[in-house]
């Protein structure tokens, strides 16, 4: 062997290495065994040990505990879980905005309630409804228009307005370690899907962008829509009927209607989730339950009501609760900055 | 250099090519540039020939249709388009099975149509139903049970219960062409969904293992259903309302609920399929619409009844139109054997 074809040789091997090592690259969908934690933005302890111990398992082939991709499913609703939902469900506080559009073009809608007491501004008022009596009450706020032009409204409406104490857009007050959690399930194989009652129009708007769940794994309510072919194009028209409330024992029909496999993960805060964990509680395959208990009025907020009784199921169940004063480093992205 | 350390060289350099080409081949989910036919059971043609320009378009990056991964969107019909619908839509054979089980139960059915018509198996007066009338005279077979029972019982049915013309069971009755025209498609990394007026449960349960589309994907008929965590596990109890019926100017409305996109690809068979074809049209990227035309008695079916208003607006559109006699090289999977 010549020297120079010895040269070229070992330049090829070079080469070849360095093809290998690129092509190994590549192909690596797998998280390397490192110190790297997937989860900054959560204090170490019990919770943050369940999480990762849980998606540890099921995705190793040698556990008794392993569940195949497909059948990841991980479901989280998203006011109050995702994103905050004080002082109103932020949707709650669109449709406040399209109430006063709504009393300029017909003026006797301000002595009806529930538009009266948002009208007065006085937030006791406000308070005493319900969040169903708010949501029926302002639906008439997301109908009698095409989609497109609602879409138009809440997207000019979340790139705009702001959260009145954080003074950061709406789409701005999502949790940090939420974001993670989201990416090492997807980093996972998880299939993650929001399941909410917010409105399904609405949470696509940024689902995709601030989350990375795309708008077919977005489950919500929805009202009637009339489909109509158009000089102008296909038109979706709003009609005053709900077609669903995806809240309480209704979350895991339109589980069952959208997903047709039932949740191993499954992430709520209040009692209008507690349909959705016991559903993911009851089955044959690995599950983890969370549920995110806001205690933080420092940092976020402080309340117990509508989620006593999911609390009290936690403890009987011993689903995992995690405690925003204490599991979250951070709460919000930009605490960070 | 040595000549031990130049074969040395040379075995590590083979080892090496060797195992750049394996990464290369694990790596690699690009079909390769060659005379691979990816449809063989289509004949050659207009139709085959506008698939594959549409394909390999929407993939090319460097052409100006190019469409990203995911909004790939591709929705089916599935009764007459993946699978055959005659004599009679099977769901409705289905049901027909049921019908016996209900009247045993309660004899006075046996008066009332559709059932009377049904038990007296008199085919012209079954056929003077329309779809509908048959689809809501019978859902009353498919609800006041669990939807696990519902489920059960349907599972027997497509395991053991054969087609009367083809001896073979119901899902062996599927286009042979349309399971390569699917499998083409997720090798192109489109999203396929069936749209279907079926319903959903029932076809979800061999949507996977016959056609490749998981649960998630399949959009269809639905009753409503209650959910209860009883102390034998979740149930859903299938009621007697319809949640939708899921034809006509409810396609694209459900498309816009479930998956939040407008397809790219859409394809149908009958005038059930022509608003999803409407939508699917009316949009700023490229498109492609199919139509099923079932014209060869001799190897399926030959029809146009229900088919006549789509088979129009395929002409004045310029809508792909399929013609089973002339597309179809094989019909079914066993037409190979």
């Amino acid at each position: 062997m010549s020297k120079s074809s010895g040269i070229i040789s070992k330049q090829f091997t070079s080469f070849l290495v360095f093809a290998a090592f690129i092509s190994a690259l590549a192909c690596s969908n797998q998280p390397q065994a490192t110190d790297f934690d997937p989860l900054p933005s959560w204090n170490e302890g019990v919770a943050k040990q369940q999480i990762i111990q849980f998606v540890e398992e099921v995705t190793n082939p040698d556990s008794s505990k392993y569940v195949s991709p497909e059948q990841r499913i991980a479901t989280f609703d998203n006011d109050g879980t995702l994103w905050a939902e004080k002082p109103l469900y932020f949707q709650v506080l669109f449709a406040f905005d399209l109430v006063k559009e709504m009393v300029e073009a017909d003026p006797s809608l301000k002595e009806k309630e529930p538009f009266r007491a948002i009208l007065s501004g006085e937030k006791e008022a406000i308070a005493k409804f319900s969040h169903e009596d708010l949501l029926s009450g302002l639906i008439g706020t997301h109908v009698d228009m095409t989609n497109e032009e609602f879409v138009k409204k809440a997207e000019d409406w979340l790139g705009t307005e702001k959260h009145s104490r954080f003074n950061r857009l709406y789409t701005e007050c999502v949790y940090q370690p939420m974001l993670e959690l989201l990416d090492y399930l997807h980093e996972n194989d998880f299939q993650t899907w929001i399941c909410s009652g917010g409105g399904v129009e609405f949470m696509r708007i940024f689902s995709e962008e601030v989350y990375g769940i795309p708008p077919e794994r977005v489950i919500g309510s929805s009202v009637e829509m009339e489909f109509k072919d158009t000089p102008q194009g296909p038109v979706f028209y709003r009609k005053a009927e709900l077609n669903s409330f995806n809240d309480k024992e209704v979350k895991p029909v339109n589980i069952l209607l959208h997903i047709g496999r039932q949740p191993i993960l499954a992430f709520g805060n209040s009692d209008g989730d507690i349909e959705m964990l016991q559903y993911t509680a009851r089955q044959d395959l690995p599950y983890l339950n969370l549920l995110l208990h806001h205690d933080d009025e420092e940092r976020e907020y402080s309340y117990t009501k509508g989620t006593e009784k999911a609390l009290e199921l936690a403890e009987e169940h011993k689903w995992t609760v995690i405690y925003i004063s204490k599991d979250f480093k951070v709460v919000f992205p930009f605490d960070k900055e």
